[in-house]
């Protein structure tokens, strides 16, 4: 693919990357956790290809397990592989509906994905040959899985920093998904990405403001030395 | 587990925490991802409660699939639980390095953990119960580890703002320190996390410095519509 530009930090030079944090900044870092949302409503408007390249600068800067770097992004550009892509994740929906049970009737009226409206989609996956990773994943081989989440944690924070709604699908076949990006056997498309601008993000996680689920307070998933109940 | 302070941003309300980011601000998200790092070694110096409280909001504060929050943390606060998980570690290091072959004396020199000396040593996990949840999760269950891992790298970019370091151990058995932590038939430990103040972050990831990886240039890692290689 062609050059991408490097985060806008570097071109202060190592000295600026390393300081210290202001106060505004660790607050920007802060709010930007707090303001990312998983968004479902886009405008159609591409994407500038330099921001597209400054986010996968980001998740690219992400943690991986042994340095192993294993994740690897397909940009959708070709509106017919698109739609395929929506295809399958309707076809996945309805057997999510029938899975859920007594909740499916709830379940497909939410809006689940963005696919066919956003200005911008990605495929984030797992790349082969990871079992030559050893370090770090000997009795846990699915901290590969825990590194391309981080990638993808840094480009929603990255988009959301920069305007950008963002949405992550899982409701797909990975199986079916990957012979459709003639992926290679032993790689893995791990998420489907909706990146847009919107009109606005949700005030609330979207599943709340659907009354689908509610977030717990954090006070209550903490403990101390050991688990308690 | 005692009341967690918010993160700060709340304190401003919901205006200022959903209004646009300056550019200013845009670089402080970059300059975190770029300035983050995997750390080994720490200050011994405990971190202000405080300031684990915010680090622990931020984590909370990731997306989660369906809104599961399936993460949860313990904080190690007892010395001797403290020297038992360093035992497990020790333990899977000597495995990884029998299982790594001809690089085995090589990891063996690496300095892969900081579990004894560090400020704050937080286990995170996977709550048990999580087999309820479907949104997400028909075809790919392992989404709740990609959700806890995004809650980490929250986590972690909150400490680099704030000048701590942290760094994510995986070598342990899992089911081994499970049952060390107590934790319910279907949870499971994910990371260990030591946190810390550190004398300085290393200017590059320190498996670079120490030749044993070298991270790829994005450019070989995005494909456009279909894989190639």
């Amino acid at each position: 693919m062609r050059q991408f530009a490097k985060p806008a930090p570097a071109r202060n030079g190592y000295q600026i990357i390393m300081a210290d944090f202001t106060q505004e900044e660790i607050d920007a870092v802060y709010r930007v956790m707090t303001a990312r949302r998983d968004m479902r409503h886009f405008l159609s408007d591409p994407l500038d290809n330099a921001l597209v390249g400054r986010l996968l600068a980001a998740a690219h800067l992400a943690p991986s397990v042994g340095l192993m770097q294993p994740w690897r992004f397909i940009r959708v550009c070709d509106r017919a592989l698109r739609a395929s892509i929506h295809a399958l994740v309707e076809a996945e929906r309805l057997e999510t509906a029938r899975a859920l049970g007594e909740r499916d009737d709830e379940f497909m009226r939410l809006k689940v994905e963005g696919i066919l409206e956003c200005g911008e989609l990605l495929v984030a996956a797992l790349a082969p040959g990871r079992e030559r990773h050893v370090f770090g994943r000997r009795t846990m081989p699915d901290m590969d899985l825990a590194s391309v989440a981080c990638a993808i944690q840094n480009l929603w924070l990255a988009a959301r920093a920069e305007g950008i709604g963002m949405g992550w699908v899982s409701l797909f076949d990975p199986e079916r998904l990957r012979l459709l990006l003639r992926m290679p056997p032993g790689s893995r498309p791990v998420a489907v990405l909706c990146l847009g601008h919107v009109r606005e993000f949700y005030p609330r996680p979207m599943l709340e403001m659907a009354q689908w689920a509610h977030g717990a307070e954090l006070e209550t998933l903490v403990h101390q030395d050991y688990w308690q109940d």
